[in-house]
């Protein structure tokens, strides 16, 4: 009844283009590195965040007293504020660590090169990164699978209700925050803001636990969140913060968890994630100051991700529309076809994996080093070098460079001249984007060098992605976006003669492809304008971020959502699908309900939790008038669990009140995932499987009910908005069980539906469903 | 059963304190201008914003084409775009009319004080300022006495589910327009905000009601929008068009709607409301640029508010967080402070204007009016002229200046020298607002000036909002704060040596009066980020806004929440109060039912029509194996107004379908408000009354069902998470009836449940509500 398990693998395998074959390979080994196949052996549970009232619930909270309530409070506040404060520092760490590893080897490259020796430059160049890139993906494969990709659809998941314990442990963290350090500063098409956005989660996660019992960080005193609810909360500030931390943009990030993480949502979350990532940012910002002073080693001001063009043009009129026009669309049908080819790839990485043992992963992982290197390092020689141009407008202008930054290099170039392709190959991703940004440095690049420069980027962001290493994808988008929008601004202002800069056109072409990959429109724009910190662009940038979106939209879905499939994560969506209209709730009951009497004999808990895989169960009573059946309300197998193991047994049926004074509501206070108790904890002596136990205190009185007549889409909304885990449904009719069945995630499943009734997935559903709703 | 109506004199007169000789008087001659005493003989409705899924909704769904869905989604961007361009418009025709007639005002005006003929000069500021006042009052009062105050209230009551028709009406949008225009330019202590947004929300109804019947502007074909819903999301908008035309801030303007004004938000929605704020932001930009050249009178640049520091300095340090914790706790008193004086005032205006005739109110805002002006004319003069400082570093600085706008205004001071007082008293308030925002003026206020400005603002502020004309308090909070700000950063400056901005501190000021005030801090922050153009400041507004909103939340609810319960709508709030989980939905069940069969005689429904307020009957019929009464579902009483107005009859009881031949889905939309059917339109020959109604094909057979054992707390928490009208309770046991009750907003509201279980509103429920949560 609640076996939640859409890891079925008929289920999942066509997605991936398994034949039969491998099919028990996956699930049997669990040898993918994409996290669902680490946990074959474990099947997707639900959170509970519906709040339990029984009666022990309703006696805690009447005895509860203020002190109680103001420290519950100030914990929530605190833990909140610990958050942002991890979050901050890691994020400090990670950029820290970036600057100075890729700094010193971008400087020791480029003095070889200045020397003439660029044979030994290169062979430098590329071990530096292939060694880095060697220890990030030994790390993942080895330690911690699931600390690969960008773990945006792990949070997602989680936030949705799905339990799936390893991909927020502490481990995962750890290795995803070294891993991408090394794989970012070797320079691969690879970004840190979803690594950012996965570790703020696991932050949260580890905060809200109260520690982790598996490596021996727990604390006792810290376990007030007892409950899934207060843990979705954290969970829901630290991926906010993750954004914050990684973008450097507060508002960002809780708008980009408000439309795109979570699946619920409250006024007072907004204000504790707005707290959150405003610690991140004041974090981020003392840390900047700090090493203003020069004492961070090569970090000093660049190192925070931050493209500040507030000083440039912010005017527009009617004709500069076109262009923007123009951009949209071009993001929207080139950010689909990225989200195709992407997933695709991805797909055939797992496939390709599974097969081989994991050292695969990390040779691949080293030669797509190898190949990265060889390209950024031999490219920028195909180009003549060209003059430097006069542009003493511009403050701190100097051409040629040779060094770390600098937007001009002068790499093979003779002195007054300089090599345009190498100022985006030759650098930091993150300094490629700032010199696409740049504005007033009109006609910096040559039509080809942008042209070469797009179509590189947009084949390695491609195939890079989907190997063995903590990888985020905002930053291959922003590459491929700002190098399309600045190819269409130098079009557009030679041949239409537009007066629009050509970093501005950067920026909207960076929003295009963003919107067109993840099709999401008010944080990509808040994100946009807290990065560039030029509010004027505002009115173009949310234009081109819904031309693009809606364009997007007419040919797949977003990638997350693509990739949340992929990884075969049961998510439910916000609204029902419309074919849940023609069925009612009765149709989707695929189990027998498994009912339990207020008092039952020990041996009969024990046999019914041994021989089911429900996770609650109908308590059903008889009435004192009627002696008619009568239903009670829920029980949960976890507090039954709890009740066995305390052994808070009676001696007769009757089942007197007295195990109520035994345990007291914390004893039910639900542990952190992988800690909960299991039927083999159990262990029972044969005269104590005799005794009898009550239930009738622990029973949910109030769980959620629909008629069986009720159409099925009424009651995915009910189940959906209010975060539901058991769902029952009675009958319309007096008839001999008062309880026909208890619905779960499982049952609310397309695929699960699909199968139960194929003739009713109507055709014309594609159309009313996803696009400009 | 849905007599929703909380405006029982009982429970609003106390509120009001109101005697029991007047409470009569309010409800009976409805003489107050607060809009809930407009409509003293119209209860409150809810809106439908269930699916009603009944046979004929089912039956349309399938048939519905894709052309059909396509149009439909069309048809809702067309309107979200439509409502953005009115609004933006209306913007701008506010702010057009407010800067040229203003404007003139200070120009004639300083010029009479320039050639010395100081009285001559207040005689004709103060005569125009009344006549200004006289003018915006007059209207309000005898034409559309629901245009005064700010509106916001009204907006949040609609998107509650409150359906209060008269206050979103065409002519409470013009008055407002209008209005607003007189007030302001008058130079009140008023903003155009709050009434910017109510424009917006009537924008947006008039749209989605497709005109208005009663003012002879409808148009059948734009009548797409049948339901509640799709009315909801386009009001929805309109909120955040308003707001993102008030201040410019597009984001800030989708935030506010989110976080303050609406009860229910979907992703999809995020997106639209997005686009209408970005249509407002393109049209006010397109506006500006236009009036740019000098062609809009004296409307130029300053027209829009925006205060444009961005050029400031935006560092800070660990020491500065001192006076930013001192400002938010000063913000978070003194903000609640204003929150319970404001509303005593304006209790005491309510009370005061019953007993006299209406133009009393119109004579009190004259009055306010000449007040105004004195304090604002002869204030100045009592401060000593200062001399100009050499402040040649800021860019087009000039003073002494004569004229509409500028910071060191020549006023009655000799050359070379300036008047302090003048520059914030004699100027319009956004100019006020730009002055005491202004950067590098280091010392140009003394200390003496800027207490008597905050003192005397702080003062009218009070007294000014509750008069009858269209007000909103956003401007005068933000002069209270930033008078505030920038003498606490005198202080601060001059004592400790800090080293931030006088400027500076009175943004934090603003933010921090605001949040003590409003207690927002999202959209806030948001809304101030975009006024002032300056991100870096974020983390400072982020933490003030924080302090500010708590430390006021311990005192009293936000100001908003206090006009709504003054104004009586029974809004029902996000979270269950805790007393709730110690009822059972049974107990709050306090109507028998009413119910129908499948197939009744005409007038049977006609007698339950007439003799009953309820708006929905729960249908019940027979089971064909057991015989035993069933619970079939909801049928509203708006439906069975349109089957007996179509005269959809039988002859005979067996009730065969063909009734369900002649109507079609369409005719039961639901009609705008004011135009839905009554019972006594229903005219009908005695022999059709003898005839049979068949009710199965638009009885929602899948309504929301709640046992009767479960919480309350619970079924609150169904009852608003999904929006619902009627939330029907069933026996846990079978019974005789097959429906013990149907809750609708009545049953849950705070006054009704305390009426019927006194005992049981606890003393701690305060502590655990609110504060922090």
């Amino acid at each position: 009844m609640d076996q939640e398990a859409p890891t079925n693998p008929d289920l999942v395998a066509p997605l991936l283009g398994v034949s039969e074959d491998d099919k028990s390979k996956i699930f049997d080994k669990g040898v993918s590195h994409l996290t669902v196949f680490q946990t074959p052996d474990r099947l997707f549970e639900s959170l509970d965040y519906e709040i339990i009232e029984n009666d022990l619930f309703k006696q805690d909270w009447r005895a509860r007293k203020k002190e109680e309530v103001f420290l519950y409070i100030v914990t929530k506040w605190a833990f909140a504020f610990l958050t942002g404060f991890i979050i901050g520092a890691a994020a400090l760490i990670i950029n820290f660590s970036v600057e100075n590893i890729a700094g010193a080897k971008w400087l020791v490259a480029s003095s070889y090169m200045t020397s003439g020796r660029t044979m030994t430059a290169f062979a430098i160049f590329t071990a530096l990164n292939t060694g880095l890139v060697f220890l990030g993906a030994a790390m993942t494969v080895y330690l911690a699978p699931s600390a690969a990709g960008s773990g945006v659809p792990e949070s997602k998941a989680y936030l949705n209700g799905i339990d799936a314990p390893r991909i927020l442990e502490p481990i995962t963290m750890v290795i995803k925050l070294l891993g991408s350090i090394c794989v970012v500063s070797a320079g691969l098409y690879l970004g840190k803001e979803g690594p950012l956005i996965h570790i703020g989660s696991c932050v949260a996660y580890f905060l809200g636990q109260g520690g982790s019992l598996r490596y021996h960080m727990n604390w006792r005193w810290l376990r007030v969140f007892k409950n899934d609810r207060d843990r979705r909360d954290l969970v829901t500030c630290g991926c906010a913060g993750g954004v914050a931390a990684a973008f450097r943009a507060p508002i960002g990030g809780v708008l980009f968890a408000l439309e795109e993480v979570t699946s619920w949502w409250r006024s007072a979350l907004l204000w504790r994630a707005f707290f959150t990532t405003a610690v991140v940012a004041v974090m981020l910002q003392l840390g900047k100051q700090f090493c203003a002073q020069g004492i961070c080693g090569l970090f000093g001001e660049g190192g925070l991700i931050m493209f500040d063009i507030s000083h440039a043009y912010g005017q527009f009129g009617l004709l500069d529309l076109f262009p923007v026009v123009i951009l949209g669309v071009l993001g929207g049908i080139l950010g689909s076809v990225f989200n195709k080819l992407n997933t695709r790839v991805t797909k055939c990485y797992i496939y390709w994996y599974l097969r081989k043992p994991p050292c695969v992963k990390v040779i691949h992982a080293c030669l797509m080093a190898i190949l990265t290197s060889a390209c950024c390092f031999w490219l920028p020689f195909l180009v003549k070098c060209r003059p430097c141009p006069d542009l003493s407008d511009i403050p701190g202008y100097k051409c040629p460079t040779h060094g770390q930054t600098g937007n001009f290099k002068g790499f093979n170039c003779p002195a007054g001249q300089y090599n345009d392709l190498a100022g985006l190959f030759f650098a930091t991703k993150d300094d490629a984007v700032r010199n696409l940004f740049s504005f007033k440095t009109y006609r910096e690049y040559h039509y080809r060098s942008i042209l070469v420069f797009f179509g590189v980027s947009f084949i390695f962001s491609l195939i890079t992605y989907g190997i063995a290493v903590p990888s985020g994808l905002f930053i291959p988008l922003i590459i491929n976006g700002a190098s399309l929008g600045r190819l269409v601004g130098m079009i557009m202002t030679t041949t239409t003669g537009n007066k629009m800069d050509e970093g501005y056109f950067a920026v909207l072409g960076a929003a295009a492809f963003l919107g067109g990959t993840m099709r999401m429109t008010v944080s990509l724009c808040v994100i946009l304008l807290e990065l560039t910190n030029n509010m004027l662009m505002l009115p173009m940038i949310m234009l081109v971020l819904l031309i693009a979106k809606t364009v997007g939209d007419i040919f797949n879905s977003a990638i997350w959502e693509m990739y949340v499939k992929i990884k075969g994560y049961p998510i439910l969506e916000a609204k029902p699908e419309p074919f849940m209209q023609q069925l009612t709730a009765k149709d989707a009951v695929t189990t027998s309900v498994v009912s339990l009497s207020p008092v039952e004999q020990v041996s009969t808990v024990l046999m019914v939790l041994r021989n089911t895989t429900h996770n609650a169960f109908p308590v059903i009573g008889e009435s004192s008038t009627t002696g008619r059946k009568v239903f009670l309300g829920l029980v949960l197998r976890s507090h039954l669990l709890v009740l066995l193991k305390n052994k808070a047994f009676h001696y007769a049926s009757s089942g007197s009140a007295e195990n109520s004074k035994m345990l007291q509501f914390t004893d039910f206070a639900k542990p952190a995932t992988g800690k909960s108790l299991k039927i083999e904890d159990i262990d029972l002596r044969p005269e104590e499987e005799l005794e009898f136990i009550n239930v009738r205190h622990i029973t949910n009185g109030s769980p959620y009910t629909v008629l069986e007549s009720a159409s099925l889409a009424k009651a995915y909304t009910l189940f959906r908005d209010l975060g539901l885990r058991h769902l029952c449904v009675v009958p319309r009719e007096p008839e001999e069980e008062p309880i026909i069945g208890v619905l779960t995630r499982h049952n609310f499943l397309h695929e699960n539906l699909q199968n139960l009734f194929p003739y009713l997935m109507p055709k014309k559903q594609a159309a009313g469903k996803t696009i400009l709703m």
